[in-house]
């Protein structure tokens, strides 16, 4: 397997954090994003959507999204179990892991990629050039202000987001809080469940991944 | 299990084709939500993200979104096999699901829930009213065009979605292309590895679901 990885962007850290979670390290190849490699032809033949991460299995099958990597790396390295210990389990995990990516990771995004200087004409990622819409970018922050209303919430009712456990959704919560600093939105003073949550999550050794 | 349903919304018309495709039928309650019956404190309890489809099962647990629904679903009633048989086609799949919902449905929805008059305020779903954004709608638009574009060619290569043979996301790319009526937006005359595609899965029995 070879891990198609680039250290600022928060996608490929979802999986970095998984990995270090696993104990596992990977063939690592990095994609210069701030200098546009991602949009040469040598990219586009690993990857037409021109993002990362990627995985590339030994037979040559390309995963082109954290979500579909991870749960390939799930099956292949069991331990620990970071996805779900049962049908019922996993299809909770896969919900929360949807809220989050949705209300969290998306809305930072919308908000970054719309307001940004350098992501003029690229509002969303993938191979076609779409143009800023600043509304849109006020619309991103005002849901990455519900979102951690909402994370706040959840977390005054449960240790860690999906359950009682560590899981992969804390992984992708986390990397969303983390990468709200690109748009200069902190954590309200007074959402004291989710900093007791940040707090924990940012102690564990695979918070520097 | 319970299923809360409604026959207007292409979310839950997911889940419908996919347990007419595992022969399944469940205990369904209908959620009127053309008369707004998600925003009643009722359903409220029952799904504070006030959408459907949602799945109740029998110790209390509620599933709210339809990817999740169909995990629990594909592992529950596991014939036939919907969504990979091995790990590397489980992601493979889950791959292609992304793609899907992100710039299918997700694109048609950005159209519909900032044009339609129907929609004022309710540009996302969720429990937080937002405006429309008209721009939004208009990219939504063009890139609803891209993804006929892509699903064309991808399908110019590839029996079905996915690979080759009928899977989740063919579930999912076809409630995604019949639903574009709601934008009054067609597949493009030229697009014939889409129509022979969309030909086929109409013609299954579940496409009525």
């Amino acid at each position: 397997m070879k891990f198609h990885d680039c250290p600022t962007a928060p996608s490929p850290r979802r999986v970095r954090i998984f990995l270090a979670e696993k104990g596992v390290s990977l063939e690592t190849q990095m994609v210069d994003l701030a200098n546009g490699e991602q949009l040469t032809d040598a990219f586009g033949e690993i990857n037409p959507h021109r993002t990362v991460p990627v995985l590339e299995l030994d037979d040559g099958t390309k995963l082109r999204d954290s979500a579909s990597i991870c749960m390939l790396l799930e099956e292949t390295f069991p331990d620990p179990n970071l996805m779900g210990r049962d049908a019922k389990e996993r299809a909770v995990i896969a919900m929360w892991q949807r809220d989050v990516e949705t209300d969290g990771l998306m809305a930072i995004m919308e908000c970054f990629r719309n307001s940004s200087k350098g992501f003029r004409s690229r509002a969303l990622t993938g191979p076609v050039d779409y143009e800023q819409i600043p509304e849109l970018a006020e619309r991103g922050r005002q849901r990455v202000r519900n979102f951690f209303a909402e994370l706040n919430s959840r977390l005054s009712r449960s240790e860690y987001v999906a359950g009682d456990r560590f899981t992969v959704v804390d992984i992708t919560a986390f990397v969303a809080v983390d990468f709200s600093r690109a748009i200069r939105e902190k954590v309200p003073e007074d959402a004291t469940h989710l900093k007791r949550w940040r707090d924990a999550i940012s102690a564990r050794p695979s918070a520097s991944a």
